[in-house]
């Protein structure tokens, strides 16, 4: 099952994709958007429902939002992929580095990333992300994927410098339009066993980033284990796991995105999160 | 003029400071929060129109609540005052250290911060807190003053180890019941002039931590500056200045606050922010 949040006819609406359509959750629903009917544990009941019903959009007439558009907690993993640690020649770690994302930081599939005026070092980060579906605390490695709604596409997208004014990476990693995240929701059931499958970035027609799940260094169940031992998840919360090797600022020379480039992150399973870039006004 | 939030009678509220009482604010305007309040440009109107009132609440007859409950933005500086960059043995950057708060680590005055079952490294961080009243992006050093509504007081308490686990902080600065935020916002025109006033933390009866406001590395203009060059900045945020020196981790031995012990924040002209701490369930 996938589902996305979407605008159409003017409006902010979600639903559940049916072949190249959607069907619109909004109106039939009470849940005013996907966050809620996360947090209802409604995926599964409109699954049921809906998925036989034509579609009332088709997926090409619409304008995708961010996935989760109104997360209450962005969480992002930094070095989380061995080939990326050590390009990066960052020191390691027994535990995941953590940052923050703004949610307004955030765009949808085919929007666009606006490279800021003040720098020209902005960087693709390819990562598998976590929607959450059941919240808790303290969550225990063994229970965490059953916390977990669905997985999507986020390009981490990095101004590199603003990232390195200071030890702690927030500014870098918090620019308007710099959070691509879709283009939908897909569920456990339908991604199957994470192992093995591919995450890659393709900027224009050039392979940048390829890796595999499978070598995340601290894997999704114990992200969340450890993550809900200092602070709660809530449903629609997101984790944004960590990209593998061969990011842009490590290049020699670097490779920058400019305003023209396309860039895709692509998770096998998953889906392709697609957006251009643009320079800010 | 002070302003701020708490909960009487079964209800949150806001309100306006009368000498020992509160004037009911959330009864009086359309706004339904204190956020709103400054969002809608209404401290002015506010505190002419209801100043002569007589007080609804006494202060000591309601609960405190953190002074924004809902901040869109709790931003954080790290190493903002030279004794305390000296005593972590930090190095200094040309630019702040900027790391984030969920809003739901914050509490209010006179409520319990919670010692985590899974730490004893419990610190205190005595912080001026600016309050944002007029919102923005890319706002100059000379203007930022203008977007400020108030003042008050944070304690940016830090589970030491948590903040270690790796180069990132968040862990640390994001357990429940660890921003303490209060007790009030004051204007601008009330606390005056910043410089020479003072910042100190009392543990029990000790002063452990003791500076002035204008001994900041970035003062508050420049944090807004800086912030705003990567962030837009909403009516109700909140930027937390840094501690100076005195905390209790570089302590040798190391101070650690424990269950039972009452720490206060007490910035001159601003407050007396006070805490007690509760071991967790």
């Amino acid at each position: 099952m996938r589902f996305l949040s979407f605008r159409a006819s003017g409006r902010a609406r979600y639903g559940l994709v049916v072949g190249n359509g959607i069907v619109d959750l909004t109106t039939r629903r009470n849940e005013p958007d996907l966050k809620s009917l996360i947090a209802a544990g409604g995926l599964a009941d409109a699954a049921r429902a809906y998925a036989g019903n034509k579609p009332d959009f088709a997926l090409d007439a619409i304008e995708f939002d961010p996935l989760i558009p109104n997360p209450s907690k962005i969480i992002c993993i930094g070095l989380n992929y061995h080939e990326h640690r050590n390009e990066t020649k960052m020191t390691g770690d027994a535990y995941p580095a953590i940052f923050l994302r703004f949610a307004d930081t955030q765009l949808g599939h085919l929007q666009k990333v606006i490279r800021p005026k003040s720098s020209e070092q902005l960087d693709y980060e390819a990562e598998l992300a976590l929607i959450i579906g059941k919240g808790g605390r303290h969550i225990k490695e063994r229970d965490a994927m059953a916390h977990v709604a669905g997985f999507s596409c986020y390009n981490d997208v990095s101004v590199r410098d603003y990232q390195r004014h200071a030890s702690q990476w927030t500014p870098g990693k918090n620019f308007p339009a710099t959070g691509p995240f879709g283009p939908w929701l897909v569920t456990p059931d339908e991604v199957g066993e994470l192992a093995g499958k591919t995450i890659q970035t393709r900027l224009n027609r050039d392979t940048v980033q390829s890796s595999t799940l499978d070598l995340m260094i601290f894997p999704p169940a114990r992200l969340i284990e450890y993550i809900s031992s200092f602070t709660p998840l809530y449903p629609g919360d997101v984790i944004a796991t960590g990209t593998p090797g061969g990011v842009g600022w490590v290049r020699k020379p670097p490779l920058w995105m400019k305003p023209g480039d396309t860039v895709e992150i692509d998770i096998e399973g998953v889906g392709i999160l697609r957006n251009t870039i643009v320079a800010e006004d």
